[in-house]
């Protein structure tokens, strides 16, 4: 499983104060322990109305101080994403392109070449498709043109929308039947998604999150932005991988918690 | 979702020691919380090596005296099933038959003309079939008997029984395949089991009997035995529903969080 860390993203509120207080110390402890938790990528979302770039920068430079965990850029500007690229150290992800507008002209010439990741989304400039046979267009759209880059297949994660269950009619369906298809047809491109968005607006969201986490890994999901600090959350994809006999008599499970990733903190 | 509370039963240490001591106060507490959770069925078990029968009707008085949960009669010995049965005020489960020597040849004629439910474990008189097709024989040959009897498909619950994982090769491939047949050709048969069996021998068990349950609902599991007073363990029943799209518009999640079933006990 590839996990990408969330907590460095300005729209968390905590991290949103850090960043507009230029609090190094913050940026750096999260950074730290992420990259402790065994994150595959660090997630790094500016989240300003200005001077993104500047921001994120400032930003990539303290990450990178502190570890040499693979960076995933994140913003919604494409621009902002290819000029950061530069920042980077090693090649990490691109977070994210979608169907929509110049994105992938923008960031696909720029990633062609090297060995970034990036995540796709499956909308386009007509919104968030409602049918799984919608978004499945748009994937397959995504991958022509990845196809015309030359991006392998296993350079790709695709997000297929994770949408929020208590305004949906049919439980997670639309996300699994997407998540199905790109596994039958690219059983190389990651599959991939923001598991926590599941549960907005309902109580008890860590249940949900666990539970959805569970049934995305068993419908193909192999890369999740997820919070790694969260060791319950991070200890069910262990767990998981397990259940679904990817770990070989359970070592990777033993492993990783004889690390303290994962049950009680204090043993 | 049907559940079968586990916490009445002598095998547990507590519990046999409260057996033992003939604690009253004990039983008739663990049945009452055990109600409170909203169990379909409380399952009583001696679990002694004289006097079952004797032991195992003074537990079901106790349990009686304070809710009309239906029982499920927890015994190894079909004979004790069928005595028991007399004492129950309302038609329950029994738990449970196999393949096993004469187990069915007892219970089935007793509850052929009742609305008495019976569980029924994949097993037979060569232990514990190591491949699925095997269980499946197993399952067959017992669908077969309850068709001779004339013991309705929705009456039968199936234990494909969940071994530990920390033995297996192929994770949980054994008992999904068996579930899935199952629920494939006889889809009002319920899918049961008792889920902690899965983490015997591993560290932090809950993650894996969590994870483990959303995957057995996913495979069609809709009965189970568990610890209902597990707070995060009956939240992912409701979440995993919820997620399958068995739940419209998550109103049984959110009414089971609002009769605090689930979520933080103070609030």
């Amino acid at each position: 499983m590839i996990i990408i860390g969330e907590k460095l993203n300005g729209s968390i509120p905590t991290c949103g104060k850090a960043i507009a207080a230029r609090d190094e110390g913050y940026i750096r402890d999260m950074a730290k322990r992420q990259a402790e938790a065994g994150v595959d990528f660090i997630d790094v979302c500016a989240s300003v109305n200005e001077g993104e770039l500047e921001t994120l920068s400032w930003m990539l430079d303290i990450v990178q101080s502190v570890t040499d965990t693979p960076i995933s850029v994140d913003s919604p500007n494409p621009r902002v994403c290819v000029e950061a690229m530069a920042r980077c150290k090693k090649p990490g992800l691109i977070n994210s392109v979608s169907g929509e507008g110049d994105k992938i002209d923008v960031v696909f010439p720029a990633i062609a070449d090297t060995k970034w990741d990036v995540m796709a989304l499956l909308c386009d400039d007509t919104g968030i498709p409602k049918s799984a046979e919608k978004r499945i267009e748009v994937f397959e759209a995504i991958m022509a043109r990845a196809k015309e880059f030359g991006i392998a297949e296993q350079r790709i994660h695709i997000d297929p929308l994770v949408e929020m269950l208590c305004t949906s009619e049919n439980g997670i369906e639309t996300v699994v039947t997407v998540m199905k298809y790109v596994k039958e047809h690219y059983p190389k491109v990651h599959i991939s998604g923001a598991v926590s968005n599941i549960s907005f607006n309902l109580p008890v969201r860590r249940l949900l999150n666990q539970a959805f986490l569970v049934l995305c890994m068993n419908a193909g999901m192999d890369s999740a932005v997820l919070d790694p600090l969260n060791r319950d959350l991070l200890g069910m994809v262990y767990a998981t991988d397990a259940l679904l006999g990817n770990d070989y008599f359970c070592m990777e499970y033993i492993n990783a918690y004889r690390d303290n990733l994962f049950g009680p903190v204090d043993r």
